[in-house]
C-alpha cells in the first residue's frame, strides 16, 4: 500500500486512540490528548492558571472524575461512566446519594428526538451534575430507589492548550485552529485534531513557502478566547487567514463558512476551488453562531477566519451523540479532506501579484523563444500556454493577482502559476513583494 | 367598538366633513379646510402675499368663486358647481356670455377614455376659463345659445400652508408631507390628509422618541415649494427623511416610491418592511414625475424623501376624476394605511448602532444570566434570545446598523430590539449616538 | 440611386480595389494600399526605420517578393503566387531548389480543419518560408521532384503607418484604428480600412463636434506599437475612446468586446446602443488575445479602446483563408456598419452632463412656455416632451450624464438632448465643460 493511500488509515488510528479519553475545557483529558499529539508532531504548550481574567472570562478551575455510576437498589449498576465518557455531563460535581427515580430525572439529559443515542451535555460555569442517557433507555427505566455515584473533583489548576509552528521565516502566518475539549466524539473536534496533525506533517515537507503555519489545539471557546488573550497585541498583524478545522471526517460535501468580512483572500481561494468540484455546498456567509470563529471573528479582532468542514455542526444528526463515534469518520473521507486542504495552502501560496518593467505593448515573445514564429490562424491557433502567458502579461498590472486573472481567463491558479514561471525568468514580469 | 377598530370610521368621518369644499391652490377653500384640521391637531399657518417670488416662481392672486353655471335658452340649468365643483377648472376667469354649443364646446373638458365621470383640470397661470364635465353628457348636450356664467375673483391675497409639530428635543426632525389643493376628491390629496392628522395623534402619544415630526398640509407644488423657500438654509440639516402621504385611502396594495438617493435609511426601513407582508407592490424607483417629491428631491435639495401610497397617483383609474369619491376609499383601508405608516415610524425609531467597550471575543454570557448554563447541542440548541443576542454582540461594531443585523440574521428589528435591551442594560453593549 | 444608397457599393468598390494587393507589415504592398487610401481622404504617414527599438520590439527589414512557384519535374506550374497572394507564407526567405514531395511537405501550410481554403500564415521574425495551401489540393499532389523558387527580399528600409485627422480644436480625439498588413483578405483588416476611409468622410461633413477624430491605418501589432512609441507621452491624456475597426463587412450580428477597464463611456454608450437593437451579440469582457487592443490595452497604456466587428476574428470559419474574400463582404453590411460607427459618434457627442444655477425645485415652466398649461390628469397626462424635461431638469446636478438620465428615464439619448435644447436656450440649464 503507497503511503498517500495510506495516510486515511493513519489519521482514523490516532483518531481511535485520541477517541475514548475523557476530555473536558480542562483536567487529564486534555493532558493525555496534548501527550498524544507531541508525540506525532512538536508542540508547545501553555498553561493558565485557575481563576485568571481572559477578557470577559474567568479560568474555571479543573475538573477531574475517576467514578460515576448508577446502581439500582439491589446493586445493579445501571449506568457506568466507564462505558461512555458521555454518559457524564462535563463539569458535573460530586455526589453520593439514595433517590427516587422521579428525582433522578431531574438529572438525566436525554434527546427525545434521536431517542436510541446519548447526548453532549455540559456546565463549565455553573456547579450542577446530570447523567446523559439515551431517551429510550430512561423509559424503561424501573421505579426504584436509585444510587447515585459521583466522584468529581474542582479544584485550582491550569487551562492549557498548545501550538505546533512551521517557521518559513516569513512575515504572516496562516493558522489552523482546532479543539480538544470534548469527549469521546469522532468528527466533531477529533477528526480536525487528527487532520491538523497530518497537515502539519504534509507541509512540513514542502518548499520555498510564503508563509508559517500555526496549528492551534485548544479547548473550545475558552481556550481559543485564552489564546486570543496572550496574543491580542499581534495577532491582527501576524494573521494570513485562518481556518476553524472539525467535522471533516464525515461522508458529507464539503462546507465552507466564509470569514466575517466575507471577501478575504481566503474567501476567494475557496470559493475558487469549490467551483471547480462537485462535492462541496453552497459557501455561507459568516454567523455569529458555531465555533470558534465566533471568538476570531468577535468585532475586536474580526480576523480572516473562515471554518472549513464537512457536513457542519449542528447540522448532522449524529451531532454531539454517541452516535459521532468511530464508524462514522471513515479513512477516505478523512484523506480527502486532508487533500483539501493542502490544495487551499497551495493555491493560497501560488497566488500573487506581477508587474512588468516595460508595461508598454506586449514583449516580442518571439525573442524569449515563448511564442510559436509562424503566426496567423488567430486567437484559437494560439496554443494555450501562450494564451496563459498573454493574460499574466496583461495584467501584470502591480494590482491583479492570479486568482482574479484565473476568473477572467478560465484558466485555474496553479496552470497560470506555472505559465508564468519562463516569464518570471525571463525578466518580462516580476513578482510584487 | 373599540378605539382601534374605530379609527377608520374617524378617518372617513374627517375625510367625509373634508370632502365638499371647494379647494384650490389658493383661497377660501384652503382656509375651511385648514380650519377643520386646526379643530383636530394643533397647527401654525403660514401666509405667503400674492405675487412674492418663490426660487422660480411666482405666487398667484387668490382666487374664489361664487357661482358657475351653464344654462339652456329656455333658462334651464344644465351644470350647476354648486352640485360638484370639479365642474369648474380650477382658477377659471369670470364670464357671462350666451353662446353657441360649438363655441361653448371649446371651453369644455372631457375624458373620452372615462366617459362618464367628471375629469379634473386647472388653469393655475393662465387666464382662462372651462367647464370639466362627463364625456357622455356633453354628446347629449342639444344645439341651442347656452348661457354661461362664471362668479370668479382673482385677486390679491395669500397662499397659504400650515405645520403641525411634535417636539421631542431631537436633533433631526420627519416630515409627513400632505397637499390641500384638491377640490373634491377623496383618496388624492385627502386621504393623506386625513392619514396625517390621524398619525400626529398616534405619534403624540409615543414615548421616548429620537426624532420630532413635522406634518405639512400645503397646496401641492407651489405650496411645497414655499414651504421650502422658507425653510431652505435649515431643512437640509434638520430633515431625517419625509414622505409625500397621498393615495392612501384605495383598495389597492401599498406602493413605495424611493428617495432620489435611493438607498437612505427610510429606503432600507420600508424596504425591510415590504418584503415581510404580501400587501406591497415592488418598490419604485425615484422619478422626477408625480407629487411634491418633485420638488423635495430637485437637485438644489435632493432629500431623503420618498412617497408612501396605496395605489400611485396615475396608475388607477379613478384617479383626478369625481369616481375618486367617498365610496372608494374605505374605513379599513385608511386604518391599514395608518398601521403601516406607524410601524414604518417604530422600526425607524428603534434602528440603532451598538458598540462594544470590550469588543474582543464573546462575553461570558453565563455571569450575567443572559444563556442557559447547560452547554451542549449545538447552534440548533441555542434558544432564539441567545441566537438574537450573538447577532447583535457580534456586530456591535460601531457600524452596522439593526436593520442590517435583521437582513444578515433573519430576525426582525423589532425583535432584535428586544433582544438587546439586556445587553444595554447589562452594559454589554452601547447605543451609538 | 440616393447617396446613402451607394455608399455601400462605393466602400465595396474601394475594398475591391484594395483586395489584390500583397500587403505585409512592410514593404511595396503597404505602400499601394497607403496611396488608394490618401486618394480618398488626406493621410500623414510616419516612416520608422528597419532596426529601429520600439519598446521591446525592433522594427525587421522590408520584405518583398517578386516571384513564388512551384512547378513539376516536368515544368508544370502547379501553385503560383501570382494567382493568390495567400499561397506563399508572408516574410518567406528566397529559395531556387528541387525537392521530393516528402522535402516539400516540410514547407507547406495547410488546414485539415478547412480542406478547400487556402490558410493565411506569416513568419515576421524567423527566417523560414512555406507555401499556404488547400489540404485537398496538397493530398492529390503525386510524388515528384519539384521545383521550388522564391525571388524575396529582405533589406533594411522602413516600416509605414498613416494618420487622418479630423481637426475639430478640441482638446482630445477620438481613435478609429484598422490596419493594413493583411495580404488578399476582404473581412479582416480591408472591411475595417474601407469602413475607416467612408467614417472620416461622414465625421468631416458634421458641425460643432466636440472631439477631433483620427483614424490610423497601421500594419497590426508591430505597426500600432510603432504609433504608440510615438505617441507614448501624450496619448494617454489625448485620447477621449478608440475603437479597432475590423471584421465589419460580413453578414454577422455586431459584437463589441469591451475596453480592459470595462466601464469606459464608450462602452456605456456601445451598451445603450447594442439594447435598442436586435442585430447584436452580447457584449463581450476585454480579453488580451485578439488584435490591435492588445496593444492599446497592455497595462502601461490601458486606454479606453474597445473592437466593434460584426463576427469577430477566429470566430467565423472563414477567418484567415481565402474564403475571407470579396463575395464574403457585401454591400449591405458594411453601410449597416458605417451607420452604426456613425450612431455611436452622434450619442457619444451628444452625451453631456448638465446644471442648473437655481437648482431649488422645479422652475415655473408655464413661464417659459415649456408646459402645458391645463394641468391636472396626473403623470400620464403630461405630454413625452414635458416628462423628457422634467428628467433632464432633476439630473440637471453636475454628475449625470445623458446616458445615465436615458437609462433611469428609458428616453433615449439623442431624444434627450433634443429634449434639452429649448432648456438651455432658456437659461434654465448649462452644459459642464
Amino acid at each position: 500500500m503507497k503511503y498517500s493511500q495510506n495516510i486515511g488509515k493513519l489519521m482514523h488510528k490516532l483518531l481511535s486512540e485520541l477517541f475514548p479519553i475523557n476530555r473536558s475545557i480542562t483536567g487529564k483529558g486534555v493532558r493525555d490528548t496534548l501527550s498524544i499529539i507531541s508525540r506525532e508532531i512538536p508542540i508547545k504548550t501553555t498553561k493558565i492558571k485557575s481563576k485568571s481574567k481572559v477578557f470577559d472570562w474567568t479560568i474555571p478551575d479543573e475538573w477531574n472524575v475517576t467514578e460515576a455510576k448508577i446502581c439500582t437498589s439491589s446493586g445493579e449498576v445501571v449506568v457506568d461512566f466507564l462505558d461512555n465518557n458521555l454518559y457524564l455531563m462535563s463539569y458535573s460535581t460530586s455526589v453520593d446519594s439514595s433517590m427516587s427515580l422521579s428525582d433522578l430525572k431531574k438529572h438525566i439529559i436525554t434527546d427525545k428526538s434521536r431517542p436510541n443515542w446519548v447526548p453532549y451535555s455540559t456546565s463549565y460555569y455553573e456547579d450542577n451534575w446530570a447523567f446523559c442517557l439515551p431517551y429510550n433507555f430512561v423509559k424503561k427505566l424501573n421505579d426504584d430507589n436509585y444510587q447515585v455515584k459521583i466522584e468529581a473533583t474542582k479544584k485550582s489548576g491550569h487551562l492549557e492548550y498548545a501550538e505546533a509552528f512551521i517557521n518559513n521565516n516569513a512575515k504572516k502566518e496562516i493558522l489552523i485552529s482546532s479543539y480538544i475539549c470534548h469527549p469521546s466524539m469522532a468528527n466533531d473536534s477529533l477528526s480536525g485534531v487528527v487532520l491538523s496533525v497530518q497537515l502539519f506533517k504534509e507541509i512540513s515537507k514542502l518548499k520555498n513557502l510564503n508563509y508559517n503555519y500555526r496549528f492551534l489545539f485548544a479547548p473550545e471557546t475558552i481556550g481559543t478566547i485564552s489564546f486570543l488573550y496572550n496574543n491580542k497585541k499581534t495577532i491582527k498583524k501576524s494573521i494570513e487567514f485562518g481556518l476553524v478545522a472539525t467535522c471533516i471526517g464525515d461522508k458529507g460535501k464539503f462546507t465552507y463558512k466564509k470569514t466575517r468580512n466575507g471577501i478575504c483572500n481566503i474567501d476567494r481561494v475557496i470559493n475558487h476551488i469549490f467551483n471547480g468540484r462537485n462535492d462541496c455546498n453552497p459557501i455561507l456567509d459568516f454567523s455569529p453562531l458555531g465555533s470558534d470563529e465566533r471568538q476570531y471573528c468577535s468585532p475586536g479582532f474580526d480576523l480572516p477566519v473562515g471554518v472549513l468542514t464537512r457536513s457542519i455542526f449542528g447540522k448532522f444528526k449524529e451531532y454531539h451523540t454517541s452516535a459521532d463515534n468511530l464508524e462514522f469518520v471513515k479513512d477516505e473521507y478523512l484523506k480527502v479532506s486532508l487533500d483539501l486542504y493542502l490544495e487551499i495552502v497551495k493555491i493560497y501560496e501560488a497566488n500573487c501579484i506581477f508587474y512588468r518593467k516595460e508595461p508598454h505593448c506586449e514583449p516580442q515573445m518571439g525573442k524569449y523563444d515563448l511564442y510559436r514564429t509562424i503566426g496567423g490562424g488567430g486567437e484559437d491557433n494560439i496554443n494555450e500556454l501562450s494564451q496563459q502567458r498573454m493574460w499574466i502579461l496583461n495584467y501584470a498590472d502591480n494590482e491583479t493577482d492570479l486568482l482574479e486573472i484565473s476568473q477572467k481567463s478560465g484558466f485555474d491558479v496553479l496552470t497560470l502559476k506555472h505559465a508564468s514561471e519562463a516569464l518570471v525568468e525571463n525578466k518580462l514580469i516580476f513578482k510584487k513583494i
